[in-house]
């Protein structure tokens, strides 16, 4: 099968758009033709070099949504035809992870995902004959690509996919996190740390969640009016200020918030986000990803004060189970999604969705097939 | 009144034991004479001098147990011959944290108490006329003492105050880290880092809360013993590994604790405690105390993949509503306490308490007045 793709050969350097060849599923797996896809800043992390279990060459891009187009042998959850968004955090239902219901990190498929390849150690994809790794279990920056089955969730038909694609990870991730890690009670105090697209989804979920005060935090003020859209009551640019940016939330709240999340991926701003809690039951939330080998750190009294750290993988969201769920709760008008996209393009204007996202100018670009 | 005491004249220096001037209660305050008293790592800290916050000249110690002597003006709750135990984590019942819910660490007497002075600012201490400071809302290294009423925890006359005393601090903290603030469940796997009296009381916990695996881990092995007789089942000592103590832990466990403690105040130790808990679900819980300006350190990927990083301070126990249930535990044969005491001394041999416990030879003396 002939696939339109972008192939990102070596880090640093622009995608190749470009047609390559890619095999069918094998058992267990499914190819799916995906319709739309996003530039979310994990795929610019690795692109940049910065992820030190970046592989190359790869077909980068993880939040897409499409069409099952052919099912592997033993396939017996999906068929083609059906709607389904790609997920880089798989979910078995078997392994000790999913058995344990703590946690949504299904460990059956990871091995093989972390290297860039299908749970058989091989690739889907190539090109001229050379091999391209698969990215995060995903590679939604080709049209035809090759996932397991337990790394898609069945949605309802009825939704656009060029608009829930965005469930694939930041809407979802963002929401989640405060659903599902921090569970943020009614009347509670939150400060968001970073208005790209998780942060405001977090703002959403806080809001959906009933938070009494939302801070929204960002060194770019532009961003406050979409973040004010999503729920936020209260905003805070830090370059406004000489004090450290944890001691001006904790003099807005008398004594800090009741939740923090930190949704940029700096070890600096994940430490101002713990110290903000309020002493006795604040908890900050990471979600962020850091640069490869840094490190977070504080004075270890501002946990035994009754802080808490704790960090977000795609919101603790189990895919399969609960993303049907999020993509009726579109449908429905309870949650929203078309106000994260603020560019649509064609697939191959990719290389410009990065530079918008590295500008940003945009909170997500999504890409038409 | 003048009473023995013990007097940290400066950091570095043993105690004097002398006579010393002690004013009665004021409104609201009661004065207790101590019947015994132990030594802890925290007074040992203080007296080092590296607690930034401590105060000189002071009455220091903070594990007591004794009996009213006299209450002030408008003291409620307690009458001369009522059996206490002082608690340097006041509850009044009041404030924004006691009404929370949430937390132990009251505010009401937090800042005088810091001061080393009682909540009007003065001190009820002195010696020939100069006076002495108030140590963390306690001072029990005076017979006769004097604290706020909202930092008496009444308890049962039938316990003996030679062992309940240690409910004032050590046991308490690590019993009450296990059930409140881990709250461990059935089943659960525990590493414990640190065997003294409060990593033998979290084995203690662990064991109540029937906890399936309990590993003791300490460079000393001669505290395994002890360990065992806690309820430990395993027992690891770091020195016997050439891996780093978490990757000893986590190949043991297949794949990490559910829950870890630190409980010796090594921020290297805090750091090993947290990387040794479960991916997706690991929570490790820091109750030793570091040093001033220490900070602890991990990778933030540690956070994003599930781990749990907290903290306890008095073990989450609100002393005036929880600690009599603890007396009375002890009595019914629930709660372990004989068996935390090493060594049995006269108060005025209290120098020589500090170095067994300094020289790992004691889990607690008690000083009998």
């Amino acid at each position: 099968m002939k696939s339109r793709a972008a192939i990102a050969w070596e880090a640093g350097k622009p995608l190749e758009i470009a047609e390559i060849d890619v095999e069918g599923p094998k058992a267990g797996e499914v190819m799916v033709q995906i319709k739309a896809t996003s530039v979310c800043h994990t795929d610019a992390f690795t692109l940049s070099g910065a992820d030190p279990e970046g592989n190359f060459p790869a077909v980068l891009g993880h939040e897409g949504a499409g069409v099952v187009q052919e099912v592997g042998e033993g396939v017996t959850s999906l068929k083609p035809g059906d709607h389904v968004i790609p997920l880089y955090t798989a979910e078995c239902g078997q392994c000790k992870f999913c058995l344990s219901g703590k946690t949504n990190l299904c460990s059956s498929v990871r091995a093989t995902q972390g290297k860039g390849v299908m749970p058989d150690g091989t690739s889907r994809f190539s090109k001229d004959g050379q091999s391209l790794h698969h990215y995060m279990g995903c590679s939604t920056f080709s049209e035809y690509t090759v996932l397991p089955e337990v790394s898609l969730a069945k949605v309802s038909p009825e939704a656009p996919l060029d608009k829930i694609c965005l469930l694939g990870c930041g809407v979802t991730t963002g929401i989640g996190a405060v659903m599902n890690t921090a569970k943020v009670e009614p009347g509670a105090t939150v400060a968001v740390f970073g208005l790209g697209a998780i942060g405001l989804a977090v703002i959403q979920g806080a809001q959906m969640a009933k938070a009494s005060r939302i801070i929204a935090i960002d060194v770019n003020p532009d961003k406050f009016d979409l973040a004010r859209q999503f729920g936020a009551t209260e905003f805070v640019n830090p370059k406004d200020y000489s004090d450290p940016i944890q001691q001006v939330i904790v003099d807005l709240t008398d004594g800090g918030v009741d939740y923090s999340f930190e949704c940029i991926g700096n070890v600096n701003v994940m430490r101002s986000a713990l110290e903000c809690c309020h002493k006795g039951w604040g908890e900050s939330i990471i979600i962020g990803v850091a640069g490869a080998g840094e490190e977070i750190s504080t004075r270890p009294f501002q946990l035994v004060t009754g802080r808490v750290w704790k960090g977000s993988a795609f919101g603790g969201v189990k895919g399969r189970s609960e993303l049907p769920g999020y993509v009726d709760d579109y449908m429905n008008g309870k949650l929203k999604i078309d106000e994260f996209v603020t560019q649509d393009m064609a697939f191959e204007e990719i290389n410009e969705a990065f530079e918008l996202l590295h500008a940003g100018k945009s909170i997500r670009t999504v890409l038409h097939y």
